[in-house]
């Protein structure tokens, strides 16, 4: 695998968690419940099963609650990562991953033990409510543009307002909202926590999405007015945004870190075809129209592992990492994209069909290049960092 | 639209066609009769009733039979691409249009009246049956690998093989089998037609592709023992790489035009939601980074339009077009791609769910990169040819 | 060559140039007399020689001062640019196509007599003073920023300001400098015609560009108290805007024109090259890597040639053609240099040698993307339209 | 700077080396001596002469003869980068470097002190003769075509051949010659150390070239019955295939190293123009077309130093590191040529003229793609690489 494991016991871990995907998870990849909206509930419970069974349950939180640097996280991630399965299976999946990260570092004791626990054991799915509807002018990649709202009301919070693209909705027994708390010059927001389902909380409809991977799906989600207790705020109140810049890099490579796994995984079946299928009188690998597009996916599968560990480096010394985790999730989703890209053309119509996961890997890192900020999005933030710095008479790079 | 009506006739038929698909056929398009391996059987009924009503079935061939020129055929085609249904509701789709041009130019009277006519009528389906699994080192993008073998028994043809890929073959009436009937130092093929079902044409299986507009999907037959008395010959015995030769740059031409229309389609649903959508204190279309995708999609089109513009006249003038096909497809094939990749980029979360037909465009023109010899063999063809014109001491292009 | 020739007489004349070029000029490509600014007075005087003597100078203006269309001067100038020297040798080079055309338009008859008379015989050399520094604020790809005034004083115009890039100047006897006549609300500018050298009028310095083929090179050039009279206005007062508006499409377009024949040269070269060296056991031509380059160059010059065509049309037809030559400047430059840019690294290390005229080309058309409006403030413009178009409610394209 | 330092020692030499090429190197940038084939022998003796000044000639080189590790050279050599002219004034440049390198592990310590100390001390420059012409069906990237020839006559060697792109070989003291001794089945060559200028050893021209950073250019030399005696024998007797590989990759890579500081020297540039320079009406990098490139050249310089850095780790830790360097050659050249492009665009007309170095710095990475290897040769050994590993039945990557 491409990157490199910083200590012994990421090490272990990493080698248990590729030798589970590969032995035990892939051979689900062509089981009838994977469905549009992800696995289904039993197929991901019979997964975690296997998971716990090996003590592969959410490998990067140690029994004792301590997490991984986020460099030992990569190595693990990656090998989970392996198979579009692997990640729901060991529980390293997104959105819950991030989810979990944000309440280790921000719930109560009590909120950890209501909602942290049970997620760190597979035995509960989360999901995230930030996104909102782009036809009615919400925040989708501005989070300026936020218009869920909560008021306080006879001591409770009260929320309404429409989310999409919740992953995982469908299914999940936890949910985190961001809401408007507070409109003035500065806008600020609050997390809030909530158990679901709920009958405030209505799940309108499943998307119907270009990816496949995540159980439950994307959905559509309108709250109407939802009562919670102040014991529901996630943290402080008004620090929604913070808390939101908390968990935001780190889920951001967190995707990067899996989806590298994947990739890898859809260039090892690639290279695989090309050696024993023959075209025009030799294998296809020995077409320099085939075997430049190997050796391209060679260089950009290197150049990701290599953003990711340095990103993950940058976060473990303690910074939030903003310009650097934006850098690498353009480079890293791009890189990827094209990795599996050519996949799908040196396997012809191999390669468009459904009989290797080539295809499934193609179409859910055609959504990673949106998902979680889209690459333009992260240019033009990247550019407006480059202004700044560069408006203060320096325009080296990499002081 | 981008392609230009070179006679009166087309011009009407043209107009005709984009209105009907624009007015009637789009609202079908969220018809939950659509799945994954194309439109039902009723859906493609229910449409083909509408478009025989309007007197648009089939509309590049002329009542007396007579096929539009290439240019003019182009001008329809194109607008009948505007919706993924469009080609399927007035039977201008593949492989229906390449095998009924290939009748037309081939066929006896008896087998004209006994399959073209319900073709033309759009009663009936039919399907082209070439690709063989390359799994078995069968005939994908290089024909001389063809394994499916006709022999003569007792004054019958008797045929087995395998093939895959093939497009329409559940569902169809009418096939046209490729196979080998003479293999001595240089290969030769004939072509049948056969009556479907038949007991000896078995449908191992649908494939699940990456693509979902065609009309039965893309199957592996097996034939097993086909016996098929003489007039099941198409045109001569052993003729059958030369009759591929008429179908290929025509029907190779064909599915660019259709797929100029979807992208067209896809591009005006981008430039919708890019002037209605904000972002970041203005319309997305406002930010360079929308803006400037939006005009490389225009400049694609356009290019994409006049190659195939190009191409029909170069066919209509007589010749093969082998060369100008192979340009023209892979040109078309990738423009139109990025065309489709940057129309799910600008409409970010709403372009990768199948809220609008953006989704699928992409996914099809995916395939389409594939399909009709993936760019990578159109290219190895053109370098061969120009090393043949080099070859004679003369490096000139386009004397 | 790739571009069809609408016509018996453009036919012919196409003809004549293509061997004089070929024949006649090609051997003056390795004269010690090319310099960083381009061809020396000298050289270019010896050529004009040998053109005039052929009866080829400024081929796309015929004898009684009609101008060709636009489809016509496509296929002349074309052939012109087989060689960097050939638009200088036959009269067919920026600034001079452009400035002729405009004072075809818009001089009165003494303005003819004076100064397109001895441009059309090649007798002398023209510039055009538009572009001011980006350093100083001025006008570059933007013409609101144009600083360079002209006032009355007792009768005559007094011109101030500072221009640079001017192509030419050094060695003009012709220039036309544009300048600020009103600077009211909207601004208003006028076009003046010049005798050169004028004392008034000093050529700071010749930039060295990475562009070679121009003669006398670009220059920075001050204007300082500048008298000219009423009769030195080029057509009416306040008109400068709008006759640059009547030059720039055709100009920009004529640019496409020659440097598609540059680009073609150097793919002839190349394939040359290809079939005639070997590496690793056979002809580069037969390794993939180099054969699909050379694919690909086919493709993106029939490409540039048909968007060139079309766009001589739109202009033929009446239309002012700003979209048209916009998107076909930009497709063009862009395709043009990758095909240089591949013909480069097919030639290897005899690709960045000055051996062959191939990286000369690769230089120029680097610079193409720059010259005329870069390649962005293109797209800009393109954006900026079809957001016009869309906010009246209309999606489409192409209507 | 990009590139990290790994030592304490590494980062006060990189520190001192930033400053002394930003403050004393850059002012001559613009120096009249720097010719179209580098600096003139003067201006090189007067860099070097500040460079032995301030303690920094040959900085990677201790003055115990100790050489950095490839890791801390990295980091020193990127700083020399920072001009063109830095490599040459602190002795950091192609060919010495390489030279020293292969000097320093296989010469005698006669060899060393006639040849080695000199070039340490930048007295004296040195040239590599590999390369032969492509004309001639020589030697280029594909070593076993090989046509210089060494044969023993009484005693000496005997030498004869025709060398092109022969880096330096004007003005150098030293000549390290590659030639045949062996064309048994396998064929052997061995290296030989010649003092120059000699006789026998005729510059025919020095090449005019698309990059002007080398001092002596690049030349074609005839070698023409040059006769050595056995001490001139480089190392072993047949062992230049060997050696040729020893130098490769640490050579491959220094050119990284020193290209990645230009080109971050081109983006500083291109930032302060983009930030100060406006158009329609804002800064250009508030342009979303301009930000985005500046914010891809950042993600392309990271992706850059994160290669070198990987790349340096693998030979440090012992290996040939062929395909590292492969790897890195390619990702590399192709990501620092498209920050080099970007620049040249952000710029507009001061992009292409040399009123900055930007110009400059494309046109030598442009060389750069092609120079040691082109892309096309790398990519064909890493196809082969990976074909090697599946045919043993694994595909996976970067175990």
């Amino acid at each position: 695998m491409l990157i490199a494991c910083p200590s012994q016991r990421s090490e272990k871990l990493a080698e248990r968690v590729e030798s589970f995907i590969r032995d035990v998870v892939v051979p689900y990849e062509r089981d009838p419940r994977n469905g549009p909206h992800g696995p289904s509930a039993q197929l991901v419970a019979e997964l975690r099963q296997l998971a716990s069974r090996d003590g592969l349950m959410t490998p990067h939180i140690l029994p004792n609650g301590e997490h991984l640097s986020q460099a030992e996280t990569a190595a693990v991630l990656e090998r989970s990562g392996l198979s579009p399965l692997g990640p729901v299976a060991v529980n390293t999946m997104a959105p819950d991953e991030g989810n979990m990260f944000l309440l280790g570092k921000v719930a109560t004791p009590e909120q950890k033990e209501l909602y942290l626990q049970k997620l760190v054991s597979g035995a509960a799915r989360s999901a995230f409510f930030m996104t909102e509807p782009a036809e009615e002018d919400g925040a989708g990649s501005d989070p300026s543009m936020l218009k869920t709202r909560a008021r306080l009301d006879g001591g409770q919070w009260v929320i309404d307002g429409t989310k999409t693209f919740i992953t995982g909705a469908d299914g999940a027994s936890v949910g985190i909202i961001m809401a408007l708390t507070d409109d003035s010059v500065a806008a600020k927001a609050t997390m809030f926590l909530v158990d679901l389902p709920h009958p405030a909380v209505v799940i309108e409809r499943v998307l119907d999405t270009i990816d496949s991977s995540m159980p439950g799906g994307h959905s559509r989600v309108a709250i109407r007015g939802l009562r919670l207790p102040p014991s529901a705020v996630l943290g402080e109140v008004h620090a929604g945004f913070h808390y939101a810049q908390v968990r935001l890099a780190p889920a951001r490579l967190s995707h990067c870190m899996r989806w590298l796994g994947s990739a890898t995984r859809a260039h090892e079946i690639a290279v695989g075809y090309a050696t024993k299928r023959r075209a025009f009188g030799k294998p296809l690998i020995d077409h320099e129209g085939v075997g430049f597009m190997l050796a391209d996916n060679l260089i950009d599968l290197k150049q990701s592992a290599l953003m990711i560990e340095w990103c993950a480096g940058v976060l473990d010394s303690g910074s939030r990492a903003n310009v650097e985790s934006s850098m690498t999730k353009v480079a890293v989703s791009e890189a990827l994209y094209r990795v599996a890209d050519r996949c799908v053309q040196v396997m012809g119509g191999s390669g468009v069909s459904k009989d290797s996961i080539v295809e499934q890997v193609f179409r859910e890192i055609r959504a990673f290049r949106i998902y979680d900020g889209p690459t333009e999005v992260h240019k033009w933030s990247l550019a407006k960092k480059m202004k700044k710095v560069a408006s203060e008479g320096d325009y080296r790079v990499g002081k």
